[in-house]
C-alpha cells in the first residue's frame, strides 16, 4: 500500500513537471513567434516608407511608443505585480516572505501579454526574468490544479519545490538552455539547495527546452535543434594561451562595467523618488515616463540619424548573432553586402560604431529597464557584453593582424570568441553568478572556449562582487 | 575591525582555493603522465617482442600482474582505506560519520602510487572515484596546515564546506572538466547543498582543471587548452529530429545496463563472502584474487589471441578517441592503416568487435572494480557506454546507409555522437546523477548534442534508478 502510494505519488510528480514544461515551451515559443512578428511588421512598415525620411522617422518612433505604452496601460490595469523583472521578488517569497497577489493568474496574463508588447517594441529589454516570474505562476497554478483532483501537493511542499522547479524551467526555456536554467535558477534563489529539486528541475527543464527548440523546427525556423545563437568558430585551434591576458582584462574589465550597471540601475530610480516634484508629477501621469524614454530612445537609434553610428537598425537579437559571427571586421574588405547585418558595424568604421554601440546602448539598457512594464535586465546586459568583448576582440585582432604564430602556423584571432566570453562575463558581474558561462555554450552550441570563459567569470564575479550587490539584490533594496 | 576579519578571512580563503587547486592539477597531471608512460612501456615491450608470440604473451600478462600486485600490496602496507573508489566512503563521511583513518596523509601516499600503478596497467580501472578521495584528503590536510598558522579554519567549517570544496576540485582537474566536476559532486555527495561552497567549488575546480591542461600544454602534449577527447562533428546539422528515437533507446537500454552492472558488481562481492571456502581462502592468501583476475584479463584481452576480435590491443583512454572518432566504421572500405587505432574494431567486422568488445568489458570492468587497488569505476563504465552507443549508431548507419534526407539535403549519420551520447548515458545511470552529461560535454568539448544527451540521460536515470540503488550507493550498502 505505501510502495502504491510512492508509485501514485512519483506518477504524478512525473505529469505535473511535464505538464509543466509543455506549458511553458508554449508560452515561450508564442511569445517569441508573436515578438518576432511585430519586429519583423517594424522593419517592414520602416522600410516600405523608404524615400520619405520624416513619416520613416514617425513610424520609427510611433511603433514602439505604442507598444511601450499598451504593456505600461495593460499591466497597469490587470496586475501591478506582473512589473519588473520578478527574479527580486522570487527571491523574495523564497526566503518566506509572502507577497500579495504575486502568483495569481491575473499577474501571469498581465506578464505574458506585456511582455510580448514589450519584446516586439525593439527596445533594450529582456526576457529572461519575467519569463522566470511566468514559470513560478505557472507552477504554483498547477500545483493547486493537481492538488485538487489527487491531493498530493500539500502547502509545506509548496514554496519551495515548486518555485523552485519553476525559476529552473523559467530560466531553461526562456532561451532553450536548460543546463544554465537549471544551475541559474539554483544560483539566483537559493543560499541551500535541496538536491531532489535540481534532478526534478533538470527533467522539467529539458523536457520544456526540448519542447521549445521542436516547435521551432515544426514550424520552420530551424531545420534542427541546436543552439538559439549557433556559433561557428574553428575548433582545432580555438585560442592560444597567449590570449589569456587579453581574455582576464575582458573579467576584470567587466565586473567593473557590471557593478557601475547595477550602481547606475539604482540612481536612476532612486534619483527619481528622491526628486520630490519629478517623482509627484510622475506618480500622477504615469504614463509620461515610459513614454519619454521610449520617445528618446527610438529617436536616438533612427537608422538614418544618429543610429547609423551605432548600428541602431538592429533589434537586441539580431545584434547578438552579429556580435557572435565569425568574421574579423577590422580587416573586411569585401562587399558590404555579403556580411548581411554585420555591415551596420562596419561602416563607417568598427571602431566608432561599436564602443559608441557599447555606450549608447549600456545608458539606454539602464534607464530601459526601470520602466514600468515587464521587462528583464539579462538579454540587454548579454548584448553589452557581447559588444564589449568584441570590442576587445577587434582591438586584438588590429595589433595583431596576421594573428598568433604557434607551432610554425599562423593562427587568426577569432573576435567572436572574445564577444562569446564577454557576453557571459558581463551577465555573470551583474546577476553575480558563474552560471551565465553554461548558458553561453548553450547559446551558441560551442564549448571551445570554456576554459578562459569560467576564468573570465570568475574574475567578473570577484569584482563585482566586492563593489556592488546583484541587480536583484540592488533591486530588493530599493523597493524596500 | 570586522572589515578588516572579512577581508582576511575572505583572503585566506582564497589562498586555500588556489593552493588545492594547483596541488591537485600537479597531482593529476604527474599521474596522468607516469601512468601513460608506463602504458607506452606497456606497449614498446610487447611491440619489440614481436616475432615471439609466446614471449609476447608472457610480456603482456607479467606486466600489468606485476604493476596490480605493487598496488595492491603497497595499499594493503601503508594503508588499508586507500583501497576502492572513495566516493562511497565520502559520501558517509559528509552525512556525518566518522571514519577512522580515512582522511590521513598515508591513504594519499598509497591512494597515489597505488592508483598510478594501476592505471598504469592497462586493467579497466578508473581514476575519478579514488581522485575525489584523494583531493579531499589533501583539502583536509591543507585547510589543518592553513589553520596552524591562521587560525581561520574551525572545525564547524571542516567536514562539510572543506570536503565539499574536495570533491569538486577532485572531478574537475581528474578530466580538466570543472562544471562537471562541481554538479557531479554535488549530485553524488550531499542531498541539500550550500550555495556558497558551489561558488568555492567552481573558482577551485576551474583553477585546477586550468593548470592542468596548461601543464599538458607545456609538456607539448596538447597545442592548446581544449577538451581532453575532442571530438570533431560537423555542426551544421548534427542530428535529426528522426534519429531521436535511437537516442531514447540508448538512454533506455542503458538505464537497463548500468542496473545490472550495479547488481553484477553487487553479486560478485557478495558471492564472494557467501561462500565460507572462498572467502576465507582469499583472505588468507589475499593477493590471489588480483592476481588472477589481472592474469585471466589479460589473456583475454591478449591482441594475437582472443583479443583481434574484442580489439583487446586499446588501453581504456585509447577506446574513448577511438570510438569517439568521426568515421563510420560500417561504411569503411578504405586502407586500415589510415584508421589508426581505430582499425581494431573495423577489422574483421564491426558486429562482432563491438559486441564482443562490450559483453566481454561489461564483465571485465564488473569483476576488476572488486579488486583490492584503488580503482574507479567511472572511466570502464564510460568506456561501455561509449561501445553501446557506438554500436546502435553504426547499426542505424548500416540500416540508413545513405543518411537522412532533409529539405533535399541528405545527411550522413554520425555513429561518434551516438557513442558520447551513449557514455554520458551509461555513468548516469551507474551512478544516478545527470551531470555526466555536462562531463561529457567538457571532455569532447562539443556541445551540439545537447538536447538529445541530456534526454537520454534523463530516461536512463528514471530506469536505473527505479531498478537498483546507485553504484555508491550499493557500494555502501555492502560494505555496512
Amino acid at each position: 500500500r505505501l510502495k502504491q502510494y510512492i508509485i501514485k505519488k512519483l506518477a504524478e510528480d512525473w505529469i505535473f513537471l511535464v505538464l509543466l514544461g509543455f506549458m511553458m515551451a508554449i508560452v515561450s515559443w508564442c511569445m517569441d513567434y508573436a515578438s518576432s512578428k511585430s519586429l519583423q511588421a517594424y522593419r517592414w512598415m520602416y522600410e516600405s516608407l523608404s524615400p520619405n525620411v520624416w513619416i520613416q522617422y514617425l513610424a520609427w518612433v510611433s511603433y514602439p511608443l505604442i507598444l511601450i505604452l499598451f504593456a505600461a496601460v495593460f499591466c497597469h490595469i490587470v496586475s501591478p505585480q506582473a512589473i519588473g523583472s520578478g527574479i527580486p521578488e522570487l527571491k523574495v517569497i523564497l526566503r518566506g516572505v509572502v507577497l500579495k497577489e504575486y502568483l495569481t493568474l491575473k499577474a501571469f496574463v498581465a506578464k505574458v501579454i506585456g511582455l510580448t508588447a514589450s519584446l516586439g517594441s525593439g527596445m533594450p529589454l529582456g526576457k529572461e526574468g519575467p519569463f522566470v516570474h511566468i514559470a513560478s505562476i505557472c507552477s504554483v497554478v498547477l500545483s493547486k490544479f493537481m492538488s485538487v483532483f489527487c491531493g498530493v501537493y500539500q502547502q509545506a511542499y509548496y514554496y519551495t519545490d515548486v518555485l523552485t522547479v519553476g525559476c529552473a524551467v523559467g530560466v531553461g526555456c526562456c532561451f532553450g538552455t536548460p543546463l544554465g536554467g537549471v544551475l541559474f535558477s539554483i544560483e539566483v534563489t537559493s543560499s541551500y539547495f535541496a538536491v531532489r529539486n535540481y534532478w526534478r528541475g533538470f527533467f522539467a527543464a529539458t523536457f520544456s527546452a526540448f519542447m521549445f527548440r521542436v516547435f521551432a523546427v515544426w514550424n520552420k525556423d530551424a531545420v534542427t535543434i541546436t543552439a538559439l545563437f549557433r556559433t561557428n568558430f574553428r575548433m582545432e585551434f580555438p585560442f592560444d594561451l597567449q590570449e589569456l591576458p587579453a581574455f582576464a582584462v575582458i573579467g576584470i574589465c567587466s565586473g567593473f562595467l557590471g557593478a557601475f550597471f547595477v550602481f547606475m540601475n539604482r540612481q536612476v530610480v532612486e534619483g527619481i523618488r528622491r526628486n520630490q516634484t519629478l517623482s509627484s508629477f510622475l506618480s500622477r501621469y504615469r504614463f509620461i515616463y515610459p513614454a519619454a524614454i521610449t520617445f528618446s530612445i527610438a529617436t536616438l537609434t533612427f537608422p538614418p540619424g544618429f543610429g547609423q553610428y551605432m548600428a541602431g537598425a538592429l533589434m537586441p537579437r539580431e545584434s547578438i548573432s552579429v556580435l557572435f559571427d565569425n568574421h574579423t571586421w577590422t580587416k573586411y574588405t569585401g562587399d558590404p553586402l555579403l556580411l548581411g547585418r554585420s555591415a551596420a558595424f562596419v561602416y563607417p568604421n568598427v571602431f566608432i560604431t561599436l564602443p559608441l554601440f557599447f555606450v549608447m546602448k549600456f545608458l539606454m539598457s539602464v534607464i530601459a529597464t526601470t520602466m514600468p512594464i515587464p521587462c528583464g535586465t539579462f538579454m540587454p546586459v548579454f548584448v553589452l557584453g557581447a559588444a564589449f568583448g568584441r570590442l576587445i576582440g577587434e582591438l586584438m585582432a588590429y595589433l595583431f593582424p596576421n594573428g598568433i604564430l604557434f607551432d610554425g602556423i599562423v593562427y587568426k584571432i577569432v573576435p567572436g570568441g572574445y564577444a562569446v566570453i564577454g557576453a557571459a562575463a558581463l551577465t555573470g558581474a551583474v546577476t553575480h553568478t558563474v552560471s551565465t558561462a553554461v548558458i553561453c555554450f548553450e547559446l551558441t552550441g560551442q564549448i571551445s572556449h570554456i576554459l578562459p570563459m569560467l576564468i573570465s567569470v570568475i574574475m567578473a564575479n570577484v569584482v563585482a562582487q566586492n563593489l556592488q550587490p546583484s541587480l536583484y539584490d540592488s533591486i530588493i533594496q530599493t523597493k524596500r
